[in-house]
């Protein structure tokens, strides 16, 4: 096991990208001291290298096991997430008056992150319980907050989000699942989810479902959903898990990656006894599963930084110990670390780029919420602008770098003992889940550029061209500012096709703005300035303007795409 | 099961690409009609389709086992492969004389590509026993070649190449295994090689193992490997498989894919009788190596055609099929296959664009293996500079289009059983082995551009600039030039910091080339010519820009990677 956690690092970026001391300045955030966040991060480093690493090959390997009674997870998982609720570690970013701390989000997503680092499969399961808080939170009656919230803060109980059905994926619209109102506050909900993330498993006391439904005579399409809440275990009269609802758990998936969490299929109302309550108003689930997914959508792309530190720690340790030829062209032939070749250097010097340009995205958009929350309404809207980057850039990046980090090992690399091939598997369902990153796309171009007549847009190139001097970075800018200002008039068809290089080019654009500020704000006289800088210089010298080389993609036009029919392409 | 052979495709390439017609002119190759080409494409698509593709994904899920006697195929795949053999479609392009047909290498390529495309990890088997023949029909004695080839070209007996050690990957030269002479013509080899692919089964009657070693007294590094031919039964003296040769399976690999091909360590001599024969001359062994290695690193570039046409089938199959959303902009809200979606249209296209560029740059250099059995010395030193291109370039895309293919399945492409995860993982092993794709842009760089004071290199840009016209193609042709004209005269060090930005960059530019030649002979009036025009023109308006956007990775110097020192990755 080579996971070190990246305290060094993790400090640097909220200090420099996300302003964790400004926030801090705030009375809200006044708690989150220099002292404090030092001892946060240290501390879940050393929680998640001594508890939740150790058993992340184990789940890969063995993986949760469905039975008629429900889902066990591998051995040690259920103590080693009982480490992790009598360690307070859930409580750090959920609301106070709820048991939680209430310390920046930013400052959570940096300890998710470091858990996910360690076990990114383990980790979806904090990563989906801090939704269903924020759905309580913004959209639960005071009750419902009194009743759930203080045992999702810490973790005891944990939540899911049921959204997607098998005609009901990108298309949530689409959705089939019912609620039948029963006139004492509650429904009768039926239907079967798909693709339900810890939808079922024994480490916690109760499991708390957000499920999507309709009601009677609601609207066709997404207008016509509601959100409603449906406990594993319904509450008896002194709020504990009692009677076990209507809720099987059909099956689990054989997956690709991500194998010690459980995916499941789960059945509401077989029996017509599944029991739920509405999470704000009737026919306004949409609203309440955006809190979600906004939300789950920034953890998303935190999952990209997690795998790609992962891979990139995993890569740098085989690339050091591994003695292979000599340097070429040298007249020394003693054979070296590979590390120490060129190409060898490129891709791991490109590992450490991409993880830090997407941490430092992560952390600045993470960094925008806390800033909302102070009331910052520039901040609100960046934030919207930045999430589809977020979800899909990030995660681009983990499957980039968890692809070079097999590379790095050789015939290693396939080998799974080797544990580089973990990282490409369990990445790839990032750029999928919450939104396929083409929803991304198309949700950048199609809402939010033009959020505010193109104001926060407008706001964000302004801010990024102060700092960028010329070169390639102010290049790219620019050609973000002309592209992005083309495809706000342009024909919904034009926009689409032209939406996922856009994004990337638009997502390249600011993070080497984020590096080119952490370039300057890096000291020289260490090791981990020296590395900084380094990454840095090779971001900016080497990434963006590959980023350049999109131009084309992102100014053709759809008709391009639509020179022959669907059934061509059978062709 | 979504696998149709792309008959109409290859036929196309080895016309307009591969000028099959043109090689069939020649007396060598009179046979290769169009009727012959015809039959043994569709003869070959449906043996792969009703033989081959049936059993992959079974031999994905169970694999061969391991056992005390050897290793055993999982079920179906002896009766599969005798069937292959009886069918006679080993013999396509093995040498007349020897039981083989000597058809052109590269149709016999398209054959292998089809087999591939329908089991990847079953026409490994194939794969290597063509490269054992090429190793011994050109530095076998008569008597050997009486004895092996034979046996080898119908495929009874199969063949492995064994050079890596633990110790001895891209290093070759430090390999530890020994050969001892016996005096009578016959060695005794000691060692111990691993990730032998098909070193054990149970499908053929014997197994020929070519074995790098080194002989006492030999001298450092790679002068001083010789090969040796060790068979699994040692023949009798009518020639047969008689007494088992002292080579033992040890283990084999749990892999990231292929896992219906075994990778085995093989331990040579644990009895101290292990005998083996030598081939071409003591110390000639890095020579023999380079054939096998030359014939197999097309094969691996053939390898990335293989999965990227069947990722991209299967994707065209599920986004045709499944129903999602309306079109974004229209009035008609009627769900769509999501086909008809811009971005998975680009992602399609995109798919189609890269597996035809990957097809034509394998078969353009197979074609060149012809054409240098012709004497034509121009045709071999353009292979010769093709080779790393064809290596690298076409498992990269390879693996990008898989990448794609789970893409485009949505959450349905992470699990198991939907298929698209299996090309996936197949895909990555592809830029490891053979030499890796770093080893490939260095052979580049370091060899292939300066051969013949580069005069291959500049004929061959030559030639594509009279082709290329005005437009981004021509401008990464003159970046090519300018890049690889400045690399012959760097130091080795800034050759290989730039080799891998520098192969991507010209590989597009000759799969650019041949995909404008292709666009200008496609017929517009049928879906054939129509796919196939808008695939060419999708490369060369997106997928030809994109890569001028590595031009300042291909400049770089290598002092940018060097600021660093190699402990301070970790910091």
């Amino acid at each position: 096991m080579t996971f070190v956690p990246a305290v060094r690092e993790q400090r640097f970026v909220l200090e420099t990208i996300a302003d964790l001391p400004g926030l801090a300045a705030s009375e809200r955030f006044a708690e989150a001291t220099q002292d404090l966040v030092d001892a946060v991060l240290d501390g879940a480093g050393q929680f998640a290298q001594g508890v939740w690493a150790p058993i992340a090959r184990e789940g890969d390997v063995t993986g949760p096991k469905w039975t008629e009674r429900g889902v066990t997870m591998p051995p040690g998982y259920g103590a080693a997430y009982r480490a992790y609720v009598d360690g307070g570690w859930g409580t750090l970013g959920a609301p106070t008056g709820f048991g939680g701390q209430g310390l920046p989000y930013v400052l959570a997503s940096a300890v998710l992150e470091t858990l996910g680092t360690a076990n990114m499969a383990f980790a979806l399961a904090p990563m989906l319980t801090c939704g269903t808080i924020e759905a309580l939170l913004h959209h639960g009656t005071p009750e419902q907050q009194a009743a759930y919230l203080p045992h999702l803060s810490t973790g005891a109980w944990t939540g899911t989000m049921n959204l997607t059905e098998p005609q009901a994926g990108s298309d949530v619209g689409a959705l089939r699942t019912r609620a039948e109102p029963l006139g004492n506050g509650k429904w009768r909900i039926k239907g079967t989810k798909i693709f339900i993330s810890f939808g079922d498993h024994d480490m916690a006391e109760n499991i708390i479902h957000l499920v999507l439904a309709r009601t009677p005579g609601a609207p066709e399409g997404t207008r016509g959903i509601s959100l409603f809440l449906v406990p594993k275990f319904r509450l008896d009269e002194n709020g504990a898990p009692g009677t076990p609802n209507d809720v099987r758990t059909v099956s689990i998936e054989h997956k690709l990656g991500l194998h010690a969490s459980p995916t499941c299929v789960l059945s509401f109302g077989d029996e017509d006894d599944c029991i739920g309550e509405l999470i704000g108003p009737e026919h306004g689930g949409m609203r309440a599963m955006f809190t979600m997914m906004n939300n789950a959508r920034l953890n998303v792309g935190l999952q990209g930084v997690q795998v790609a530190e992962a891979a990139t720690q995993k890569a740098v340790a085989y690339a050091s110990d591994r003695i292979q030829s000599a340097r070429a062209g040298r007249m020394d032939k003693t054979p070296v670390a590979i590390i120490e070749h060129p190409d060898v250097r490129r891709m791991l010097l490109r590992m450490k780029a991409q993880t830090q340009a997407a941490r430092a995205l992560v952390y600045y958009a993470a960094a925008m919420v806390d800033a909302a929350t102070l009331g910052d309404l520039t901040a609100k809207a960046r934030l919207e602008l930045l999430t589809p980057l977020v979800k899909a850039h990030a995660t681009d990046l983990g499957n980039e770098v968890a692809s070079l980090g097999v590379q790095v090992h050789g015939g290693m690399g396939f080998i799974e003992e080797t544990g580089a091939a973990q990282h490409f598997r369990d990445a790839r369902i990032t750029p999928i889940y919450e939104g396929t990153n083409g929803i991304q796309a198309a949700d950048l171009v199609g809402r939010k550029l033009g959020l505010s007549d193109g104001e926060p847009f407008a706001a964000l190139l302004a801010e990024m061209k102060q700092d960028a001097g010329d070169g390639a970075l102010r290049d790219l800018i620019d050609a973000c500012e002309d592209i992005g200002t083309r495809l706000c008039r342009a024909s919904a068809d034009d926009r689409l096709a032209a939406s996922y290089p856009f994004l990337t080019m638009l997502s390249v654009a600011v993070c080497g703005w984020l590096m080119s500020r952490q370039m300057r704000l890096a000291a020289d006289g260490d090791a981990f300035g020296r590395m900084k800088r380094a990454a840095c210089a090779f971001y900016l010298s080497q990434i963006v303007p590959e980023a350049i080389g999109l131009r084309a993609a992102a100014t053709a036009p759809a008709s391009e795409l639509y020179t022959i029919q669907a059934e061509e392409f059978a062709a």
